[in-house]
């Protein structure tokens, strides 16, 4: 069922580089080889997949939301309409303390795909709990972009500056806030999620926010890929752990692919007959189109390499089932086709690889907004270097390279990307040391095939502050709506997930009673 | 030895308003009898005491500090410079773990009264702890203004906009991390101290920051006067009760003396006759310049009733002892000259009443910084509601009157109050309930003579949040520098607060040292 549903999908450097080109003035027109500009997933749709149209149970709200809460100043007073939407079906009332869900939006759209499925979790269990349902579109995507379109928005230094995080968990809080007085429910335990970067969101919330949400569940989020904390090469480190868990022989062949297409492009002619043996709908301009090409699909088959359809496995099946004396460019294609299927021609879209895929959990159709609204806030805020160096990876060196970087934001925004913020405003150094004995009731999820996970919370730091993993799961697994085909450890980690909230919950209920006595 | 140290004194509405008046255009030259801006004490120096200058322990610096830490626009990227002061004659270096004391600036300029004495209990305890020694200095205020004068910046309403207390907490952190760097102290357990709005910083600070902060003194921090969480009449009836216990015929012939003021200001000639009964330098032009004067005097006293002077008990010997036939109003007189002293005449400054005492815990000289920087803060972000009803205080009714403070506020400024913007980013409701299972190591301290500590937690939130109050205590008492002459309640109390920050520090640097091995 998951191919007629929103999907998770990756947003990879380029890609934001790229659109942008196509959407704005304020990148470069020329698209280049850019090392710096890091990874992060988005939740995208599949362009594949069937419209979803939301049920009647799911009301669609605007709220007034203030453009700057940390500003007394004449910006600050401004207001602008945030989207979110409530399904209040299953809602048992504030006098039995059912929950309240809130899914955070991330850099995307909210769009009924990602209601219906991304958060899906909610979904599955709110008749259980008979909790209210709540999801939030982030300030700038979707229909939540202040004074005007989102190319206006994004145009216009001053409005642009309030796309930061701090002022999104703002925007969350006072939406929260507001809905409860609504349903008269400021006693009802309010538990947040969200994946990926909104999983950061999640759990950045639980921190600011604790007399707001009770508890967090952070599915994939990457809350140590800041300053440093976690190696600049964890995700491409882990992307090559994949292939080389999945086939040696594989890994050997991606490994020296990139010497054989360098090799190939150097000579007269080159770049038609990769064009030619790679079938490309269009010559290719330069060899890095092909590179990127195949660097885009290995990263985003291992962040996703899990069931249905496993894409590493998919991959390295094409890649080692050539015949034998295929040459490695042949078998690197054979790894193309096994992933995107038999079609006339291959690598239509440089910026958009995956969009031919029919594979079940991936194919999503990239959104502008994506990739211009992460690039900005990559740009300013959530600086996540990654790198990879000359021997740790099965891809070519590209080590991270700072100047650039901010010079390439410079260039672009004209901001300073402030690298060292978000661990002063959110911590993230010595994360167990400093939680140990503060805080509580955060999930942090994980599937390891994922090479996010590589930069998330994979131990316990406390009773209540939990790593709950899988070996088997891919990024934001656990987050979706559960399907027929499930395997069995993905079911048990959401039904670890769902009995540790319902143990929090209890809690909660347990310690207002004692305060009423 | 306190008459020649800086001193902790109230900062009461209506100073505000008037000093509002004579510094900067933006409000009414009418002074008029408000009843709106709530009250918060601030810490300010005694004109009479002998000037503090610091010794060459103390050395100041300017940090390059970002205006506006939540915005990536334009504004963002400007820095002002933000003075504080390092002591680092007692450090024990990063290697022992030696604590790094911080002491948080509050509502007025960080002098070197308030780094030597209102500090006075990191000062005291630095040997002990070979703490190293940061102050200060808050946002906007003394030597911190952002791009101009002081009256300048609170004219710009663009500037303004950025003098509020999360911007102030993120400027606090980015300092003390710099400052770690520099000392090579990252691993250096950090205290925070602050009094009263200086209290609330570092109890919030710690709730925000506890990655960088591992605990905070929160000295006299009404931390529960927003949003209704407390009573508006609060302090007034703290103020009654001081008075009541005192005495109550003392409590009874104030709670009776308005109504006389008012019936003799309604006869012809009756501010004249008011201002011989008062000796008052100049005359009366309303009545309510007289009431206010006793009403702020009362509270003051009530806020710092403590030792040595305890002057309620002073007022109160006034009035009692006046000799016997003496009306109420000579009674009234009698409490003026026993907490003044004998002089040739009196309320000669309506907008600062007090600045004629030779009381040895009172006689501060006002700044208009304050009067004017906490006047903005209460109008956009510090809303602490104020009120008394008609029969729950010695004083006069007023109740608190929302619209008209919004009205003040937006008339004065442009602005509209933000009531419920404390209570959404800090919390404060049902705060035992939230903080119970979540955060560690802060110490509420109060002094319960102080109408403050209605306001502030008098309970423990749990092993790890204490509250430590004196029921003798009076408003920030256990900040300040000790005395020979302390009693032995004020001497436990600052044990106990020790003690505790020694359990907290121990706590941690058995957690290093646990994650070393």
């Amino acid at each position: 069922m998951s191919t007629l549903l929103t999907l998770l999908y990756p947003w990879v450097s380029l890609l934001s580089i790229i659109l942008s080109t196509i959407t704005i003035n304020i990148v470069s027109t020329t698209p280049t080889y850019n090392n710096n500009i890091p990874r992060l997933s988005a939740f995208l749709r599949d362009s594949k997949t069937e419209p979803q149209t939301l049920s009647q149970d799911f009301q669609i709200f605007f709220f007034n939301q203030t453009l700057d809460h940390f500003n007394y100043g004449p910006e600050s007073y401004a207001i602008f309409k945030q989207k979110y939407v409530i399904n209040s079906k299953y809602w048992g009332g504030p006098n039995v303390f059912s929950p309240i869900f809130v899914y955070f939006g991330a850099e995307s759209p909210l769009d009924d795909g990602q209601i219906t499925y991304s958060a899906g979790i909610i979904n599955d269990n709110a008749a259980h709990f008979k909790a209210l349902l709540i999801y939030i579109e982030h300030r700038y995507y979707g229909e939540s972009i202040p004074f005007g379109t989102f190319d206006e928005v994004m145009n216009s230094v001053t409005i642009r500056g309030y796309f930061n995080s701090a002022q999104a968990l703002a925007d969350y809080a006072e939406i929260i806030v507001y809905v409860k007085e609504e349903f008269a429910a400021q006693e009802s335990p309010v538990i947040v999620f969200g994946g990926s970067y909104g999983g950061m969101l999640a759990s950045w919330f639980r921190l600011k926010y604790p007399h707001i949400a009770l508890g967090a569940l952070a599915s994939s989020a990457p809350i140590l890929n800041f300053d440093g904390i976690s190696p600049e090469n964890t995700f491409p480190v882990g992307v090559t752990k994949d292939f080389k868990e999945a086939s040696e022989s594989c890994y050997q062949a991606i490994r020296n692919s990139w010497f054989e297409i360098d090799n190939v492009a150097s000579q007269q002619n080159g770049l038609s007959i990769l064009s030619q043996r790679f079938k490309t709908c269009s010559p290719l301009g330069y060899s890095y189109e092909l590179k990127n090409y195949l660097e885009d699909m290995y990263s985003k088959a291992a962040q996703y390499d899990g069931p249905p359809t496993y894409p590493v496995t998919q991959i390295c099946s094409g890649i080692d089932g050539a015949p034998e004396g295929t040459d490695i460019l042949g078998r690197i294609f054979a790894g193309v086709i096994a992933r995107i299927g038999n079609t006339t021609c291959y690598i239509n879209d440089i910026g958009n690889p995956t969009s031919q895929t029919s594979g079940d959990t991936n194919g999503p159709q990239t959104t502008d907004e994506t990739g211009v609204g992460w690039g900005w806030q990559v740009c300013s805020e959530m600086v996540t270097p990654m790198g990879q160096g000359s021997d740790d990876t099965m891809f070519q060196p590209r080590p991270f390279n700072a100047t650039n970087f901010i010079n390439d934001c410079k260039s672009k925004y004209g901001v300073t990307p402030r690298p060292h913020w978000v661990t002063t405003y959110y911590g993230g150094h010595d994360i167990k040391l400093v939680l140990q004995r503060f805080a509580s009731n955060i999930i942090f999820s994980n599937g390891l095939r994922d090479p996010f996970s590589g930069a998330g919370i994979l131990e316990d730091i406390s009773d209540t502050i939990l790593a709950i993993y899988t070996a088997e799961g891919s990024h934001c697994l656990d987050m979706v709506l559960a399907q027929q085909s499930d395997p069995y450890w993905l079911v048990n980690q959401r039904q670890i997930e769902i009995q540790t909230i319902e143990g929090w919950i209890r809690k909660y209920v347990a310690d207002v009673n004692a305060f009423r006595k």
